[in-house]
């Protein structure tokens, strides 16, 4: 092996806290009747380096966190026919729009109130505008929520939003360099939106044609495991040279293949993604420092700033799925209230910019965290509403 | 999450680079006739920073190959039945004891030959005296002879020669160090060897009788694979601080879940080791340099310790399984021939007390890559003879 860690048992130890911790902290939420995904987020704020400090977060390699969350939305894609998707295509827009544009506006006006610089409030609407898939993706496919038409709603928007945030982060980060190029930017957005929508609509229809036979040619065993991780890691890296998240790609990837592949992946993928996706979620947790909290005026901009964030996109996307009916509208309104390592990049940015002060950096961490934990319980609850749940349209 | 790379696209890509290149160069030796595993680790040669320097080494974390190799070793012991393994105790001591002893023996004596200072050549005969039993484990797994007696023999000889290669390096070092303290060497002996056996024997029981009710009482979903997993890092962190590898703790613990698990675990373990075996198998070939081989001496004591150490553990194990008749004993030896990380260490500690020269060190991890390409060929001619593989014994 290329490396020899210093002591052989810190890799087998961390892996051993983060996913023991992140499974009992699952089980005892579950017992009180909450969201087993906020236990494992608050594992990761409990053992982490801020409260108890069992773990050190270079002692968690990074990678199985993005490992993890790239088969969440790989197993996720599985479970999603294309055409279903691509039904809910105008509505998933409408969503995506009102909830990024509301949220945007919301949390730059407060950031200014707040007396922040408007460049400065430009980086925090940014942070705060786009939902980040993988939250609300935990919950549906948990509970079996992903087909239904507020689920294939919630996943198309959230895909839609992951270009908005690129879109956005490109004006709000050309602007602070002294000026936006919108021949670059139309560019940028038209790549992303065409690679996407390009394998989308394209997508499984070459897979269908192709993995079938590659598979009935190939001599080593598992052929069919080994196109799809190819496939997955292959659209991945696509998606991040045309702009948008590696676990779009692999959204992507999933859907693609959602009609092809048999049983057995299904199993497969399932094992990897139960195995890494805590690293991912405790890897959220451990990124909380409360100490930011210490002073009460940015307190308060956390208190307010959250408040913003969760009403923006309920009323947002509420209002943009609205033609789904009062029910559906409601459920994808709650399925984009989750924030999380979009935000982070963008607010990374501003920090090595110059332009985002430590205290705004904890808050965005901090609104990551806590719309993470608010909003599982907002799905459940509007998904277990007895108005009934469409199971397709 | 905790970290942003600065290049978002690396991971995925060399994610890529190395599952695919592996699987490609498997798919193609395969159809060559040869082992697929040589495949794995000739992709690991090629595409490393010696050859052809697509990926750099640190860009493949190495968590990735210890949890790949974790999981191989976990998937194998799921196959393997307590008592069948037990009742080979006695053969297999005798043919790990052979084996160490020959190969220790004839490297330090060539070692000494080549010119070599004593206390070098006693870290070259540390580095390859014991068998590393991933390589084996996968060509075994692949062709369906886990459950075969030579198959068992060969694991429970390797997880024996893992607490010998302890012994012997706690000896060697020691006497480096200026003086051998025998109590304690008994008491890291002991410790190593008690560990084993008392998981080994009592482990299947507590397993079978806990992990039913434990699952049974948990809300949560996939219950036992979560029970699973916290086994296994569990038994891998205390193997870790009993003094064996932590890989020997992954076997164990699959060894004890066995008789307890469904086919459910089987599959979302095997998609889990099916995705992370390449990482290790193209690190090991990643850290071979053949640049090391530019001087006519160090080839010569290369290829002669080449040699030396496949021949000692053909004749040395092989006489420690005579017991078992020709057929099995030649099934046996060709299974023990790989050696691997435990080398590295073995290697790397010595460098670290200044007692290893860069052109020794270059010369075990040589050893690992050949013994390890040689080995398959050997073990695959050697189970598909006629005279018949014996299935159970």
């Amino acid at each position: 092996m290329p490396h020899v860690p210093t002591s052989p048992a810190e890799i087998p130890l961390a892996l051993f806290a983060v996913f023991v911790g992140a499974r009992l902290m699952r089980e005892l939420l579950e017992r009180l009747g909450q969201p087993g995904i906020a236990g494992e987020i608050l594992a990761g704020v409990l053992i982490g380096p801020h409260v108890l400090g069992w773990i050190r977060p270079e002692g968690v390699p990074p990678v199985l966190a993005e490992l993890g969350v790239m088969f969440l939305l790989f197993r996720i894609g599985l479970e999603v026919k294309p055409a279903a998707m691509l039904s809910l295509g105008r509505t998933a827009c409408s969503v995506a729009v009102c909830g990024v544009a509301l949220s945007f506006a919301s949390a730059f006006a407060i950031a200014r109130v707040w007396g922040h610089a408007s460049l400065e409030a430009l980086f925090v609407g940014a942070a705060i505008a786009s939902t980040s898939v993988a939250v609300s993706a935990e919950v549906l496919a948990s509970k079996g929520y992903i087909s239904t038409r507020a689920g294939r709603t919630i996943l198309a928007a959230a895909v839609i939003d992951d270009i908005l945030g690129l879109i956005v982060l490109a004006l709000v980060s050309n602007y602070a360099r002294g000026g936006v190029n919108w021949l670059d930017l139309a560019g940028t957005a038209g790549l992303a939106a065409g690679f996407t929508l390009f394998v989308a609509v394209w997508g499984h229809r070459a897979v269908g044609h192709a993995v079938p036979r590659l598979q009935a040619q190939m001599r080593a065993v598992e052929a069919q495991f080994t196109l799809s991780m190819g496939l997955l890691f292959g659209l991945a890296v696509l998606a991040v040279w045309a702009g948008v998240a590696a676990i779009i790609g692999a959204f992507l990837a999933g859907m693609a293949l959602s009609e092809t592949v048999d049983e057995r992946l299904h199993t497969m993928t399932a094992g990897v993604s139960e195995l890494l996706v805590p690293f991912f979620l405790v890897g959220i947790g451990m990124s909380l420092d409360p100490g930011v909290f210490r002073d009460p005026s940015t307190m308060g901009l956390a208190a307010v700033l959250l408040a913003a964030a969760v009403l923006a996109k309920l009323l947002g996307c509420g209002l943009g799925a609205s033609g789904l009916g009062r029910a559906d509208a409601m459920r994808v309104a709650a399925g984009m209230v989750p924030r999380g390592e979009v935000g982070m990049v963008v607010a990374g940015l501003g920090k090595k910019m110059g332009l985002v002060s430590d205290p705004i950096f904890g808050i965005i961490v901090f609104l990551s965290v806590a719309t993470a934990l608010v909003a599982p319980p907002l799905i459940r609850r509007a998904f277990d509403t007895k108005s009934g749940v469409t199971e397709e349209g």
